[in-house]
């Protein structure tokens, strides 16, 4: 494999340069924020909502004053993805407080550092592939999400070990991806997307009132369903609603709309609606992208 | 000031070419632990506790096999504080997942990056100046302590934006560490230190059966006073009883026994137990380093 351009603080360079120094910030403390971003044919996806979201999870962080345009974070992917000769890709495009001279207190002067770091994946649309090898296999894990209160769940920053330790749950089982509860036992997500389920024809996934990162792929299936007339439902659900349910399926960015085939060893089907939504979201793309 | 220099690798550089790829799961996630060091005239203080911590916190993470042996890692440290010329320095020792192939599940070979950061400090003991201005100035903050069931209160990670939105908390305000609660709102810690409190000739501290880190200079400042015969209480404690303490005062590494002029706007005392203790834990790095 050749190796990859990636990009750094304005600059395209090779991966094996794309570094950072160590007193950076995302790497002492994880203080930054990204977004994973899906490029179709060149064009990224949903880049609006992505780029709004950067900028409440830097608010959070608060260093949003030192985004720049978003037609200028929008360029330094494309020129990423354009550098690698890539027509279909996933990209992670990042932005931390930066190098400070104190310790631990932020200061507000922020010179952030910004990264893209980019893969090629399948074609998306109604010709694509899934980036993904079947269905889900979803066990719930011990690891509990962290409370909004501690972190807050709708900022996607560099402080990931909460879904790390999530997936580490996970070894010596069948399962790929986790389900993680929050700290009063609903439940919230996987480890890196947002959980579906069908009950009696109904659509449900848990709100973001609880504990949960809107996902931008959630965003769009919700539209789509609505617009298909599904009836659709966001709230507050029990393990043992989800166990019991006609069908799941898993959303984010890479995966699209991901079929679930068993929660905690009980099947699931990839029933009728998973399958219609599925189709739906690959015409979507096909429509805005291809 | 001359440019310091780091450890990256097994490597001496230049603090500006002290570098991690970008692809570093310490950078992305902050998939990695850290501890903060205390060199006394070119000694470790505490070596041993720190890297008996280093170790739980790596299995945390479940990479503790690839830990070098503890007088390899001493060596770094050392080594680095002698290429800087540092008699009496802050150090802080990293490792992290390092680069691997896949997105977020760690996969089980693990190549670790291994950094250290030093900076001088003024001399310890009898004869030592301390690091910090002033007493500290405690103000509650908003933001809660991760509850354990999310994110092990005992591993020092690079996930630290906890502790950061806790100092962002200060901001307009004149407290200089946060009093954090935990979600059920007992008294835990602050953003980088283990806090203390005298009641009624009693010294108590949040027990680390709460989300708090267990502190070498909390232990060490346990140990003194049980030496010295106080009655010491490890428990669950509200904020009322720390507002209404006589006297308070925090501990790290670096600000070692830091008395406490404020909490929450209620002055409290620079009363004799701190002052014995602060006056104890010097003779103790005297005794123990010059």
């Amino acid at each position: 494999m050749t190796e990859r351009t990636f990009h750094v603080d304005g600059r395209l360079v090779p991966e094996s340069e794309a570094t950072v120094n160590i007193r950076d910030r995302g790497f002492l403390y994880g203080d930054g924020v990204f977004e994973t971003l899906r490029v179709y044919d060149g064009e990224i996806f949903e880049w609006e909502a992505h780029a709004d979201r950067l900028a409440r999870s830097l608010a959070t962080l608060d260093f949003e004053e030192t985004m720049p345009p978003v037609t200028d974070l929008r360029q330094r992917v494309l020129d990423t993805v354009a550098a690698n000769e890539f027509a279909d890709a996933y990209a992670r495009l990042s932005m931390t407080r930066g190098v400070q001279p104190g310790k631990l207190t932020p200061e507000s002067r922020v010179d952030p550092t910004i990264t893209v770091i980019v893969s090629e994946l399948p074609r998306g649309g109604t010709d694509g592939d899934d980036v993904w090898d079947g269905p889900a296999t979803l066990r719930t894990v011990e690891t509990r999400r962290i409370p909004s209160e501690a972190l807050p769940a709708d900022a996607k920053t560099h402080n990931y070990l909460n879904g790390t330790l999530a997936r580490l749950d996970l070894q010596e089982s069948d399962a790929d991806e986790a389900i993680m509860l929050d700290t009063d036992g609903n439940v919230t997500e996987g480890a890196t997307s947002n959980l579906f389920f069908v009950d009696a024809g109904q659509l449900k996934t848990p709100s973001t009132d609880l504990d949960v990162l809107p996902g931008i792929t959630r965003d769009v299936v919700l539209d789509l369903a609505r617009e298909e007339g599904f009836p659709v439902e966001t709230g507050q659900y029990s393990l043992a609603e989800v166990r019991e349910a006609d069908e799941a399926f898993v959303t984010n960015t890479t995966w699209e709309v991901r079929p679930v085939t068993a929660v905690d060893g009980h099947d699931v089907e990839a029933g009728p609606m998973t399958k219609l939504l599925a189709k739906l979201f690959d015409e979507y793309v096909e429509r805005t992208h291809y």
